[in-house]
């Protein structure tokens, strides 16, 4: 399984979310993509991992005084601890970005113990910071007062909503430049295969596109000719 | 216990959703109002109940075609058969009323079980055939669309958000024109009874007001005459 | 066609559109419910056409002018002379109530050439007086600023977005108090069967709960017990 | 200038917000209509008067607590016992609704004090119980937190904005089903007399669109026949 | 007209967007401003041409499987290829940018055919690989899921809205880093001409900003000091 | 006073809107940052400053053409040129950025005049010349249009809202890339102290991550080990 894991991952770093999400509609599923998270780096990697989730509910005032981070079993810090290695934390916060999910300090902490991401349908606080580290992370904007303010941290690992998506503890996350696709585990391995194939005729798409090709008959593949000279172009090591 | 939760609902239900509003945020709890929802029906009874939770997640296409309502333990068939008498079913929909949280066959269900009403921050199909039961029910508006389109009941009675209010199973959730408020379990019945007290005097206010004084020095109760006056009132049986 | 388009609508008109909603999401088609309209009066009866369709673009203040009107080729009221008996005029105002789409001449109007209903996104003015008539009209809400405002009328009998669904002309419009879904015209016929089927049995399980049966194995009918009984229950004339 | 008051008032009574949208437009003036109010009660009468407006922040939580309204100058209250005879009481409440922007007491005290209507884009609580006061009230919809919640009153009879409209104090407002529409005070009068003539001819129109004649050379009036059977319908008293 | 043509782009190709807005305000155009783009790309050039339109109304699922981009008739295709030389593409997605309005493959065939940008008020996917093209392109939001998802090409020049603005096809289209303005095609000469003088005088106006002198009586240009000054400045050769 | 204020500054010049907002929650302020805005510049100093206040209401077309800005009186104009020294003009344009707040020209006009920063819950056009300027500027998005399209400068320096924060002049206001935090004027000097205090503590708990411990009994400081090697890094002049 672990192997398994790993080669799917090491197919999907090589796949876009745009690619996935047509593998993905082609399969009925046209609901995978987290709504308006945008990334807060400009690091050029694709983020791949299992979601780890952790979800909040609007927060009461007498259940979130400063106090309840003493607690050494609050919700948002045992998830930090508790995401495994390779995963992505994707944490449900009602696509409220009026206050934090979380801060530098645990992003960081997050990466240093080998977490793959972060995503949240809310905001982080001190995203200057956390733009800066290697690290993917996806959000909806910067917003400053703590997750007090009006998120409780309830559940650790149980299937939640970000962004509009059901995203099942387990399931294969993947973010660049557009944003994040979920791919339910039982049709990942299936799906990061489809991928890389269709990245492989898109490529060979562009290449012929920017030599100044028009696309009808090219795109999709519809023409003799074009079926031949891509064909030609995989034999001769295109990818 | 049982006979505590009777005595707080007879309370509730003599006083406003407005009333509570403000007593609870005297004690600093200013985000118990479930925000956007209205009452389907007209009936001016009060909706009092304890709530009994059911959490919604976005719904992935295969694993909601049509069928999975034959599963007999489909959780939104569960929520309803299992919702205790004299509570009140609190459905969160991440706020999304583009297809249905339930329709009349459910709310009918609900109504017959003995449930105090249902509240759903999406929107209810059917709704003017639920608006005619004699039997509370709350929502942003009608929705035809089943809720499969996209909702997937996933939780039973867990914390919940519902129109970004915190709401706890258990929690007393009281209706009237205005919407909905939840009162937190630990403190309903001093809740109960300090806006029993506020009723009154309110209705002493109004009363003032409706023979034309102004409502400087009376409301609030800041002048001596009016302390007096109001004392004698009660005194002489007023609430 | 004209005998099979009234043999349609009479099916239809006996018919909800939770009840369609259901039966065009078992065929894949799960955005045909306008979104975020509601019925200006409080009449019962089900509204059932063909869509003819208008389209708004935003209103460029030179070329809508008050003096606009004064052409005789002026879509919109050209839209309204010459929608066809027995057709739903449906409006694309592109969700966009700040500006009226219509108002109670022309909807007058439209009721008096034999239209069955009219639809928009946007908000009709004189509403008062449009939820008097006895006329199905659908709006988001009331907009007393004349259309010239925010909306020039650009094409008629195109298909549309409305409500976020698309509407091609010929489509059948129905419309009850949750709102108005869009059946296409290529499966009408059987969609009007279906859903009458559906509706007899949602009768027949409503009177069971109505009675005090719980759902579960009733609804969707499992339980053999209740099979049997529903087939009694439609020999003995049931619907 | 009282008597011109009364004068207007007396016209502006008999015409709708749909007309004098209209006779704004034809001025450049296309932003006068306040964008989504709806009255409160079911009443036909329309609302005319004044603007006294009152200026809502959000509020701080240090300033806002209940104790404030036991200050005798505080702004909400003083605004209502001070709003004129026949004026209005705009509120700016920034268009949130997620707290309330007054409650059935103080709507009670100005109807009783002899104002002529009520105006928030906020929300009233105690809504249930204004809806049946003989008073014409509008909001978004029904709100049960107090107003200090999110709003702090700083400021009385200013210029404010209020449902997207700039409203100044002494403006003339008008409400009915549609909803409130704003007129500067120095073209009141005229706006006035031409919606009265312009309410004339849209009741001859519907007279005839009733009687089914076509809407084209009749609305506007462009074909001679109408020109002259309108002069006609006036002159033997038509209005 | 070519010629025309060049000599426009060539005097808007110098101006801002926020100029050309003041020029149209100054005419009664105050609604031609895409309300809500932004610029994928870092480029400082401005972007200028005439409008070539491409509709999009929602998906109906039956219509809009993978397969219909074999059609070679497809409109969204069909509309890429025929874009004219120096044209910018605008397409209409109705403020929509849950699923994609095109891709890279798409925009770079726009580029290598001499299209002068494109404009969506939707997204577009692959959106780190468009903004890295030499090729002004302006989106709301990125989106990765294929336009298929929730879009279907319609109709190919005629006239739309984008960002709540009328686009007609020839209309001029300019952008830069504000977003994008739309300048009816009857006075895109003299609104060229005319904000050439004016970015001479801002010019003017921010030299003498920089060098610390106060705006008022200099910006409008009121006190006959500056008027002097201004004019031997443009004497000196100043724009 | 002015003295404390520099020295306020100096303080809260190196602490983060992050570790503000939570000193605030402490107190029990929820509610001070501005929601939306966004840093226009990529500048790593943070923005310090008093709040000099300017409020908008909407414009009516009558009161706002374009001659208005030849008044030298216009509370745009003034505002600019009287924002004291140090002081940050924060701008109250009612959340709505479809025409701008602001151009370069007063922007710049400003940053000459010795100001600290400008906010707006609108938007600025220019915003590329903006961009560059070594000025801190936060808004919502660019937009083109001329701020008399939508806003009318009506008041300066009164009490406002500001991204659904209540600004109140002389209030210090704190930016980074987070966005703005609003700090009440009578508590300003003991936040920053603390903010300070809490600054050091985040930057060892920071350092401790990047070396790999967990945050649990660090991150809030509860064990007794962490207690005391942040006692000893404190002495050894960490901060």
């Amino acid at each position: 399984m672990k192997k398994t894991s790993t080669h799917i991952k090491e197919k999907l770093q090589q796949v876009s979310t745009a690619t996935i999400a047509t593998c993905l509609f082609k399969r009925g599923l046209k609901n995978q993509f987290i709504q308006g998270v945008t990334s807060l780096g400009s690091s050029k990697n694709t983020m791949v991992g299992e979601a780890f989730t952790l979800r909040y509910i609007p927060a009461r005032e007498d259940l979130n005084p400063i106090e309840v981070f003493k607690d050494k079993k609050h919700p948002q810090r045992v998830a930090v601890e508790n995401c495994p290695d390779g995963s992505v934390l994707v944490i449900d916060s009602r696509n409220n970005a009026r206050a934090a999910s979380a801060g530098s300090i645990l992003v960081t902490r997050l990466m240093k113990k080998g977490a793959a991401g972060i995503v949240t349908d809310g905001g982080f606080r001190d995203s200057g910071e956390i733009a800066e580290l290697p690290f993917p992370s996806y959000h909806k904007r910067p917003s400053a007062p703590t997750n007090l303010t009006l998120h409780q941290a309830i559940d650790i690992n149980v299937p939640i909503g970000c962004g509009d998506v059901a995203v099942f503890p387990g399931d294969f996350v993947v973010g660049d430049a557009d944003g994040v696709m979920v791919i339910p585990v039982n049709i990942a391995e299936e799906v990061a295969d489809e991928c890389l194939q269709m990245t492989h005729y898109e490529n060979f798409v562009l290449e012929k596109v920017n030599k100044g090709y028009p696309i009808i008959g090219l795109y999709p593949l519809t023409d003799e000719k074009w079926i031949n000279e891509f064909k030609a172009w995989k034999e001769a090591g295109g990818k």
